[in-house]
């Protein structure tokens, strides 16, 4: 790649670029499979909420869009929706312009090679991360965003500070950690929700649409029975396997965490309700049949966390630790793995709706 | 570079990308004098002639940006005259979105990666050929296009017919050619500029402004008296040498062109003029100071026509001999060098207006 990979700085947390056998790319298949469920749900909110508005010019943004082919697939979902709608209700000639967004360090050589050829929308990228303004103001009619929000703009601060009873001593994720661990993580989730949806109240027009993926713990299940966290976990004690074989410092390993936190439908809400700037036209749970896991064995599993998480350990550690921290996992994932397979996995579909008056 | 470079098809000509010691970004500075150099031309179209209407969205885009960081700074230019020209009209608050437009095999990582942090735009990339519609209609309100059109769309047919006339027999370019071959390229050189002014006539919102930069002959001047033609006929003449030497076949050598085309300002103004939708503002001939080659090395020289021609010869012909044939191409312009800089190498800058009424 000719970007600047190492230049990331923890926030921006690319995935694995396209290249990569560990790629985002190869390994998102149940994300499509999450994309597939979520397809009859988006048609029915097009086709109920939409209000198609004046003016020649129809813009679809998909945020965080990664490198694809899930992107391609949500967007093909989502104009054919659009183009149905504009067709029954018969309205002047639009042009569809579709902006794949993401991180100026996203591979974006990788998705552009690999833009459909039969595609009926303009096609366009727009840097930037979703927790800032992308867009001018009123400017986007529907947003999409599957599987990008459990990602944290940052790691919570507190987390790797030595003189915070936050501290996640010994630790590299919040789901086995002690309450003010787990507490700082989700503050953090509360941050980011509410500059997600202040950005977007300004650039979505009044009517216009937000639809959320997301992979989702149950209300009420413990951080720790949720699998996307298990396999967190697990990679948790893989380091320290390599701290006690001399691989790795000790410190390394207390001032790395993974910035992601998975959600609960009450949590989402009450993030929406607060911020107040949408109305909740659709909030589905998606059984754990159609979610991260589900026919993925030990290997994939493994395969899948290396490719949301080796960007960021390599700018920790160096790419040296990378294949023998994933073999240790992939092994301790195989010897858990009916343990794992008996925890929570739900995705999370959620339609907003730009409230017209605020 | 993960993207399929292997792919492009000549027609889509890309620079080389942002890693290779030959690429266009280490290569573009004599380019960076002609923006420079266009800076104040393009400041004073903007404050007489663009007319802002409503809205509050305001489209710049830059074609064929290649991968910086010459797009930064004639879109810097621009955005600083328009912001300008905002502020002295006492207009409502624009939004002004920069569109980066390139083919999709261009190094787009390299572009994002890049990006100024300090910039007042929004910035997103547009996808595709400037010879094809890239954006919605009316949606644009000004349109750059610096060193781009001297660019063909694709070699024209007939050059590499061998049972044509015009078939171009032992040489990779035009400007020694004979005349049939001469006039196939300009054919193809009105075909495109009808192809670009015809789609931007499309997307420029009327009144809006498109400029132009392009390396020219001047009027009257025969092709091969123009110093970037000599540096490609010399290029030519390098690919006969291997020939001779074994290492590539003529066959190989007769059905390679380089498709670019070095327009003059009459051939400018009557493609502008046939094609009818823009009025031509501002046409202003830049002197050789402020242009290709002046103060470029025989080296440099070479290494710059390496940058724009190398992904098409190894298309063509592999990797293998790119090293030899540009040592020579070195040599040959070292021990031509006084005839060279006695060439032309003018520059023209244009101002277009999307015509209000067609």
């Amino acid at each position: 790649m000719a970007s600047g990979r190492t230049n990331f700085s923890s926030h921006e947390f690319p995935m694995a670029s396209g290249a990569s056998p560990f790629s985002y790319r190869t390994n998102s298949a149940y994300q499509r499979r999450v994309v597939r469920a979520t397809k009859q749900l988006m048609h029915a909110v097009v086709m109920e909420k939409l209000q198609v508005e004046n003016g020649s010019i129809f813009q679809i943004t998909d945020m965080g869009c990664s490198i694809g082919p899930n992107t391609f697939i949500s967007v093909k979902n989502i104009v054919e929706s659009v183009e149905l709608k504009f067709k029954l209700m018969n309205t002047q000639k639009k042009h569809i312009q579709v902006l794949f967004n993401d991180h100026a360090y996203n591979d974006f050589n990788t998705l552009f090679a690999s833009l459909p050829s039969d595609k009926s929308y303009y096609a366009h990228a727009a840097i930037g991360s979703f927790y800032d303004r992308v867009f001018p103001d009123k400017s986007i009619h529907i947003v999409n965003c599957s599987y990008g929000l459990h990602f944290l703009s940052r790691v919570p601060n507190n987390v790797e500070n030595r003189e915070s009873v936050a501290w996640n001593k010994g630790k590299v994720y919040y789901s086995h950690s002690k309450e003010e661990v787990i507490s700082e993580y989700s503050k953090q989730y509360e941050k980011d929700m509410e500059c997600f949806l202040n950005a977007r109240a300004q650039e979505v027009v009044p009517g216009g649409l937000v639809f959320i993926t997301v992979p989702a713990r149950p209300n009420g299940t413990p951080h720790s029975k949720v699998i996307y966290n298990m396999l967190a976990d697990i990679l948790g004690s893989c380091f320290l396997h390599l701290v006690k074989q001399g691989d790795i410092e000790e410190e390394e390993v207390d001032s790395f965490n993974i910035p992601v936190y998975i959600t609960s439908p009450i949590e989402v809400e009450e993030a929406i309700k607060r911020n107040g700037s949408f109305s909740i036209e659709k909030l589905e749970i998606l059984s754990k049949e159609t979610s991260p896991i589900n026919g993925l064995t030990a290997k994939d599993a493994s395969v899948h966390i290396r490719a949301i998480t080796e960007g960021l350990i390599e700018e920790k550690f160096g790419t040296k630790i990378l294949d023998k921290l994933f073999e240790l996992h992939a092994q301790k994932l195989e010897d858990a793995y009916l343990d794992l397979i008996s925890g929570e996995a739900i995705s999370l579909f959620i339609a907003l709706k730009r409230k017209k008056n605020l």
